[in-house]
């Protein structure tokens, strides 16, 4: 059975259109609706209570939009995504994805995670790895100013790589193996994280693990597919809106023209 | 006449208690209710239309708890706070009081403003400054990584100085002998901004100059005075509560002691 409704991606803010632009490449056929809600980012430093609160309002607008499917993009409000909620659509976290792909590169398992302080602090990527391997050895690393370096630009500035110095250098004491990239913004600073930790560990960002996930459930069926042979419309909405954001958006995603962002209210 | 009620102070998150923490200095006989907007933080890259949507449900809640006077503490959402928007009670913006400050500081008629994005693009400052007096040279910089520095508590930290002397030697090179401060969040930078412009440069910043301005008030009757000749209570509301924020919180209000914090929902 063919379905030509959207599939939903959410995320705090504007750096989910990483995985927004991977799933346009991976499933041309399928139609998107994105939600940034930036009127309310960043998630990260908030507390679990409030995100998971933020995360119902934004699942509720997007099955409003009659989509089909919804991830998750936003790593903080994944990791508030437990089992016991439960959706009329299936529901993505990035969360699981990236840690099986974390777990099937990690070769002398030691993996390092480093995210926003609410994905840290709910250890979400520590208990997803440990339920595929509790042998695995995990280490932990909040970094709060990386959001805020990446919104301001300087992916690839003398500052940016003191600080990710500060912040990688103990797990590549640790000699991890694999690093999660668990914030949607850090994929953006994988040269200046390559700069700092070497070419020898294996850097790990959701949007292809998610996207992997997707083109499965698709052909299953778990996932009714568009059915369409041309290719698919996307739409970008958020809750607040200014120019800063539709330059942010265009960079995120170019070489993919954005012709329009448009505003919502929750 | 007097009036019992507590003066309403209102940020988007805990920097504003620096602001509370002078006015329970300087006007120890009043009552206070502090409501941080933490659930929605920070306000300084969202757009007007968001700023001034926030700003008024911020107010009306205050006015629920029977204010009779508020303190916007936030300079950014005082940014959008214009002249045609009318309250039932005074309505204080920190901007007006810190330009004035400024403005009988500066000798060589020369002025530098930092603050958030919403804050320096909206020339909040400039334009004040310039009502004051048209032939000030006002030089603006947003600088928009100090608040993630704040709350991360790097007030002191070879990174804060790097990029403090990014954000300030423009200023200096345009020979300011005054600097406004604005964003409730920078006084706590005070000796690492003095370490990068030397102490030839006045600091302005908006606790005293707003407190300055109620007391005036307070004495001439436009807001009746509580009475009261014991010492004043104060409450703390925040929109999201967790752990971490109590300890800024404490952080900034120390020595005063903080009892508690109080959960809202705008």
């Amino acid at each position: 059975m063919n379905d030509s409704s959207a599939i939903g991606v959410f995320d705090s803010g504007l750096g989910g259109l990483t995985v927004l632009k991977e799933l346009l490449i991976d499933l041309p056929y399928e139609n998107f609706i994105y939600l940034g809600d930036t009127a309310r980012l960043p998630y990260g430093a908030k507390s679990q209570t409030t995100i998971l609160n933020y995360l119902q309002q934004n699942i509720k607008f997007l099955l409003q939009q009659d989509v089909k499917a919804i991830v998750v993009a936003c790593n903080s409000a994944s990791s508030v995504l437990t089992a016991n909620l439960e959706f009329p659509v299936p529901v993505y976290s990035v969360i699981a994805p990236g840690a099986r792909a974390a777990a099937i590169s990690s070769e002398n398992a030691c993996v390092g995670v480093i995210g926003t302080r609410a994905t840290i602090t709910q250890k979400a990527y520590l208990k997803a790895l440990h339920l595929i391997n509790p042998k695995l050895k995990v280490f932990q690393q909040a970094c709060p100013l990386l959001v805020p370096l990446v919104e301001e630009g300087l992916l690839e500035d003398p500052l940016t790589n003191l600080i990710l110095f500060r912040y990688l250098n103990p797990l590549i004491q640790s000699k991890i193996d694999t690093l999660i990239l668990g914030c949607t913004h850090y994929p953006t600073l994988n040269p200046a994280i390559e700069k700092v930790i070497g070419r020898n560990i294996q850097l790990i960002d959701s949007a292809g693990a998610i996207s992997q996930e997707l083109q499965q459930d698709l052909t299953s069926g778990k996932i009714n597919s568009s059915g369409q042979n041309k290719k698919g419309f996307f739409k970008i909405l958020t809750t607040d809106l200014n120019d800063y954001f539709y330059h942010i958006a265009a960079q995120i995603m170019s070489p993919v023209p954005i012709h329009n962002i448009e505003h919502v209210n929750l």
